[in-house]
C-alpha cells in the first residue's frame, strides 16, 4: 500500500465510526427530532448535512489537497489530479427516516476514476467493512472469503437484493425481470439499503445486487469490497465518479445468469 | 390481566431473551457450524430444534397443564381447554442459514383461538416487542404508540412489506399485485422475515404486511402487537391455531387501499 494511501486509511476509519456513531444518535432520537425538525423530510436532511459535515470538515483539516464529492454538498475540488473522497452520511435514508434499522455510513477513496479505499458501516449492528484496493476486505479486522475459497451457489439457492423500480423505465418492466429472476429459482430481497446490500453481498450473505441507477456515493465502497473478494461486476467507467450509473455485482457465475434477466 | 396471564408475561419474557441469546450465538458461528453440520440445511436445523427445546422444557416445567405448538415438534396438548403457547424458535430461516442479519425469535400465547401474549425478539438489535390482550404493546418497556395518537400516512409516502410470491397461485399473478401496489405512490420491501415486519409495524416504521399464508407460529404475536396499537387486520378463524391463513395487516385508511389491490 502507497503511503498516500495507507494514511488515508488509518485516517478514516475512526472517521466513518465516529460518523455513524452520530448518525445512530439521530435514529434513536427520530420521533422527537422529527417532530421539532417539523417533519420527517427536515429531520433527514439536517442529520444527513451535519453527518456529512463531520466528514468533509475532518478530510479537509487533514488532507487540504483533496477532492471531496458530498451526496449533500456536491462537488468540492482539491488540487487538479488528486484523489477524490465521496461520501454518503446515511445510504437507506428512506429506511432511517421512518425507523427501519437497515442504513449506513459510506465513504470511499477514489483515483483515476476507480475506489481504492472504500468504508461501510453499519453502526444498529456495529459492522465495519473496510476494502483496500489490491490488500482485500475485512469485516471488523476478519478477512472476508475470497470467492475462490468458497463454493458458489447454484443459482436455484441463491438470494440477491434488488433496487427500487423507480428508476426503470416502467414499472411492469421491470415486475416482468423479478419474474424472470423467480423463475431460476433464485430469490430476491428489497431492503432499501445499496450500501448494506453490497456489503452483505461481498460478506457472502447474498449472491447478488442489482439497480439501474445509483450515485457513485451510494456504491464506491462497495464495489472495492466485492472487487476484492472477487465478484463479477460491470466496469466502472470514468463518469461514473461524477454522474453515477448502472449497478450489477454478483458472484461470478449468477453474474452471467443476471446478466441476461437484467440486460 | 388475570393471575394465570400475568404469570405467564413475567415467565416468558425472560425466557425468550434466553432462547435469542441462543440463536445469536447459532448466527455467530454460523459458518464453522455449517461445516460441522455437513451442510446450511442441517445446520439451521439444529439451531431450530435447540432453541425450539430450550422454550418448549422450559415450558413443560412451569405450566404442564399448558398446550405446545412449535414450528419444529407439532402439537403437544395439554389438559383440555387449556391455554396454547405457540413457538417459532427462528423466524426467518432463511436469512439465518444465509447469515442475513434480519431474523428473532417468536413466542405467543393463544387463548380459545385469539392470541393473549406475545413476544418478538430481535437479538441483533436486542429489540423485545411484548404485547398483552387489553394492555397494549411495548419495545424494550416503552409503550408502542396507539394508531389513535399519530397521524396516518398517505398512502404514497407509506412503505409495506410483502412476503414471498412462492405460495402465490402463480408468480405473474404475485407481481401484477405489485405493480398495482407501486401505482398507487406505496413501496414495498421483502426482508423474509414475517415476525419483524410485523413487529417494525406496530412500531411505526411501516405501515403494511402481506402475504397469502402464513402459520400460526409466525404471526400470533405480530396480530396481537397490532392489534394493541389499533392496526387493522383481517379476523382470525379459530383454525388459523392449528392450519394457518393469510395475513394483511395495516394502519387502518392503508388497509383498506391494501384490500383491493390484494383480495
Amino acid at each position: 500500500m502507497s503511503a498516500e494511501i495507507q494514511k488515508r486509511r488509518e485516517f478514516a476509519e475512526p472517521l466513518v465510526r465516529e460518523a455513524g456513531a452520530l448518525a445512530a444518535e439521530y435514529f434513536k432520537k427520530r420521533e422527537q427530532l422529527t417532530i421539532e425538525a417539523k417533519g420527517p423530510q427536515n429531520f433527514v436532511s439536517e442529520a444527513d448535512r451535519n453527518v456529512e459535515q463531520l466528514i468533509y470538515q475532518r478530510i479537509k483539516e487533514t488532507f487540504p489537497e483533496d477532492s471531496v464529492l458530498g451526496e449533500e454538498t456536491g462537488m468540492h475540488d482539491g488540487a487538479e489530479g488528486k484523489l477524490t473522497w465521496v461520501i454518503d452520511p446515511i445510504d437507506g435514508t428512506g429506511n432511517f427516516v421512518k425507523g427501519i434499522p437497515l442504513y449506513c455510513v459510506l465513504l470511499a477513496l477514489v483515483k483515476d476514476g476507480q475506489p481504492v479505499l472504500g468504508f461501510t458501516y453499519d453502526p444498529e449492528r456495529d459492522e465495519m467493512y473496510v476494502a483496500v484496493k489490491g490488500h482485500g476486505a475485512t469485516l471488523n479486522g476478519a478477512p472476508l472469503k475470497h470467492i475462490s475459497e468458497s463454493q458458489q451457489l447454484p443459482t436455484n439457492e441463491s438470494t440477491i437484493i434488488v433496487g427500487t423500480c423507480k428508476r426503470h423505465s416502467s414499472i411492469p418492466a421491470c415486475m416482468d425481470q423479478r419474474i424472470n429472476l423467480l423463475a431460476t429459482g433464485c430469490e430476491y430481497r428489497r431492503i432499501g439499503c445499496a450500501g448494506l446490500s453490497l456489503a452483505w453481498l461481498a460478506a457472502g450473505r447474498i449472491q447478488g445486487y442489482q439497480e439501474y441507477f445509483l450515485n457513485s456515493w451510494d456504491v464506491m465502497p462497495g464495489f472495492l469490497l466485492n472487487r476484492e473478494v472477487g465478484n463479477s461486476m460491470l466496469p466502472i467507467p470514468d463518469s461514473y465518479l461524477r454522474n453515477g450509473g448502472e449497478v450489477l455485482v454478483a458472484t461470478p457465475d449468477l453474474f452471467n445468469v443476471l446478466k441476461k434477466i437484467f440486460p
